[in-house]
């Protein structure tokens, strides 16, 4: 990048697009004085031309197609702000970096699933491929990964990432409303997507950011495998108020680590301390913890999402493109990133939070301790609190440490057995 | 950097300079996957060469006089580690910058008081000058700042940048015992200098690395005032006990913020609230609170000294180095880099805890009383504790908000009190 004017276009111009159009026009000088490079927008695009957006938008510039941009302008920065998995995301992304554009994207979705494709196609034509902003916004964690504790040896990467569902759970708590309700709240806020909030609450926008911190903590290929994924959407305030009184909080954790050199990632609902660091993270933020050698234990904590939180990642990476910083996308050049080995969560073990709901008749909590005695699986606690009127109660157990195809086998049977009126909810402890 | 070897010195070996070592002898290929650059450590030197060592040290590359290395050894990157804010320190990293080697210091020492003037020698001979590790060494907040929130404008950073204060504060809490014990096992744990800890103890360290915070997150030059600088050592277990019962902790914060345009640096014990973030910081670790636009809050945590995390920084510093990444020390051009108009501290308000130790006669709490309305500052609370035996009692005030040069006049007239037998203790809320 010898020229020292440096053409930039952005493509998608939603909440995020948007503000990080602002951000670009007002922040020139401040860049000039940070990089010494002179930054111009010279092509924007965007579905809907005439969209009423919160920062005007210079029509001037406006492409209808953005594939035309990249064949009719000099464009030496692309910001893809689209955000699908596929489709003109990738389409854009892709012939980016094959017409040598340094291509910036906060699209979670793409680099989870095309990242080992793109990013190579990015050394090949070497370019920068720059996504900061697909995990944890506020939060410069990647960055801190690859540059920060780049010699640290890392052992396991775990927190708070997706801010949607931490904000429903704090809310939950705060104000014993229903989930249903709560993510109407949320939705109103602008703090869940309003028509299809699923990819959030269901733990795969988590599974997603934790695919990508894998790989970039160990070194490694992306990783392809489902391991565990459970979303918030069957917890019901009940389950809020009891771990409550049992001094833990819900929260959805994604956690990726190394065992015995095999990968083991997963996103689930977990019990932790209220006292604990994580326990404390609530509301819309996001927090990820690192463990490695020497470094011990690293936190960081910020807004996970937004489009200020958002952009200020993308600006990060911006600024160090222009200042020629590194090309390799993963940290590592692609051709030494190796698949992982992975672990088999069959053998992974948790003691499990268990809420059933029964039948009130003599019997039942016998059956029931007879089926987690049938799995190996002994019992901490067990509180049951009746419902006179529903002629029902339901019971609470806390289990030891049980190997997880057991605690399936476990709650198989549990949802088989007809005492047991509702699907039995279980979450594990951290 | 065009030649792929890159030799490289090692000045100073004590705890921190030898864990070093033994990490640039352990990591060579790490490094050369991450930069594509092979290292060699072609000189080291130190006081004492036949000192006992955790790691041994290759006596055939040792330099009595660390001058000589620069004059004989063709270096491309020189670590200073022995950390006096002049002398051999300074000496070594003027010359070796001088003779355009790149150089990586934890010295937060010498970087607070010589940091305009290296950093403008670096800019000069086109070398970098690095010192991620001068503050909060697990954390990478410089990077953070410089990179990672590159285009935020930031508004305030704050934090418990002393690891040696924090755990003889939490030590205190856990173990109820005195300042002076607590101390001696800091020191026989190696957590405090066993010689001279005054510097960790009276706030000297953590101002130093306020003030790189300062002049990173400002964009300004380091400032020389000395605002408010107060450390732990009046501290007695009896304040964190009444603080506790208050539902408070005290910390050693360090804060810098701009407030109209105006830098306002401080460091001083602070009471924070036992269930905030800050509050719950305890032992060696240290915390970093950075405040912007747009990224709203950022929080960052980890270990903050020890042989580990210092090194993790360091080696963060070499491999940006070895990229190629940015060169500007202080993020932007030593030109553009202005002075800091300084805040009158005088005019600052702050909450104030204070424990009069009292004669126990009639009279003395509305003497006390009287003399806080004189001063104008008014009482939310005030607890009077009677030590029968010693015929005295302690009074504890919370005031509200007093502004600083009102607070100063009471301070002094109390001192001046016959019914107070003791030094006042005052404490800022947070």
């Amino acid at each position: 990048m010898i020229n020292k004017k440096i053409n930039i276009a952005v493509i998608g111009l939603g909440q995020v697009g948007n503000y990080l159009l602002n951000e670009l026009n007002t922040k020139k000088k401040d860049i000039e004085l940070k990089t010494g490079k002179k930054i111009e927008i010279v092509a924007i695009s965007a579905k809907n031309k005439n969209k009423k957006r919160r920062f005007k938008i210079n029509k001037s510039i406006f492409f209808k197609n953005p594939i035309d941009i990249i064949e009719n302008k000099k464009i030496n920065i692309l910001f893809e702000v689209i955000g699908h998995s596929d489709g003109i995301s990738k389409k854009i992304v892709e012939t980016a970096l094959k017409n040598k554009i340094h291509v910036i994207t906060p699209n979670k979705a793409l680099i989870a699933k095309h990242g080992d494709y793109l990013s190579k196609l990015a050394e090949k034509n070497k370019v920068n491929l720059e996504f900061e902003a697909s995990v944890a916004g506020g939060i410069p964690i990647l960055r801190t990964i690859k540059e920060g504790l780049a010699t640290n040896k890392l052992i396991r990467v775990y927190g708070i990432l997706n801010g949607t569902c931490n904000y429903i759970l704090s809310e939950m708590e705060k104000t014993k409303d229903s989930f249903k309700s709560v993510l109407k709240k949320a939705q109103s806020l602008g703090y869940a997507e309003p028509e299809n909030p699923k990819l959030d609450l269901n733990g795969y926008d988590a599974f997603a950011k934790i695919r990508i911190l894998s790989s970039l903590a160990f070194n490694k290929k992306i990783s392809k495998k489902n391991c565990l994924m459970e979303g918030i959407e069957n917890l019901e305030y009940k389950d809020i108020e009891i771990a409550s009184q049992l001094n833990f909080r819900i929260k959805l954790l994604g956690i990726t680590e190394l065992i015995n050199g095999k990968l083991f990632e997963r996103v689930h609902p977990s019990l932790v301390k209220k006292d604990s660091y994580i326990g404390n993270v609530n509301g819309v933020m996001n927090a990820v913890i690192v463990e490695g050698k020497p470094i011990g234990e690293s936190v960081l904590q910020g807004e996970g999402a937004g489009p200020g939180a958002t952009s200020s990642a993308l600006m990060s990476d911006l600024l160090s493109i222009l200042r020629g910083n590194i090309k390799y996308p993963f940290g590592i050049p692609d051709i030494k990133r190796k698949k992982s080995l992975s672990y088999n969560e069959k053998v992974s073990s948790n003691s499990l939070y268990l809420r059933l709901e029964v039948k009130d008749k003599p019997g039942v909590l016998s059956e029931i301790t007879k089926l987690l005695a049938n799995n190996k699986i002994s019992i901490e606690r067990v509180i049951q609190i009746p419902d006179h009127k529903k002629k029902s109660a339901s019971i609470i157990i806390i289990t030891h440490r049980a190997l997880e195809y057991r605690s399936q086998n476990l709650i198989n049977s549990l949802k088989r057995n007809k005492n047991i009126i509702k699907k039995p909810v279980q979450i594990r402890l951290f």
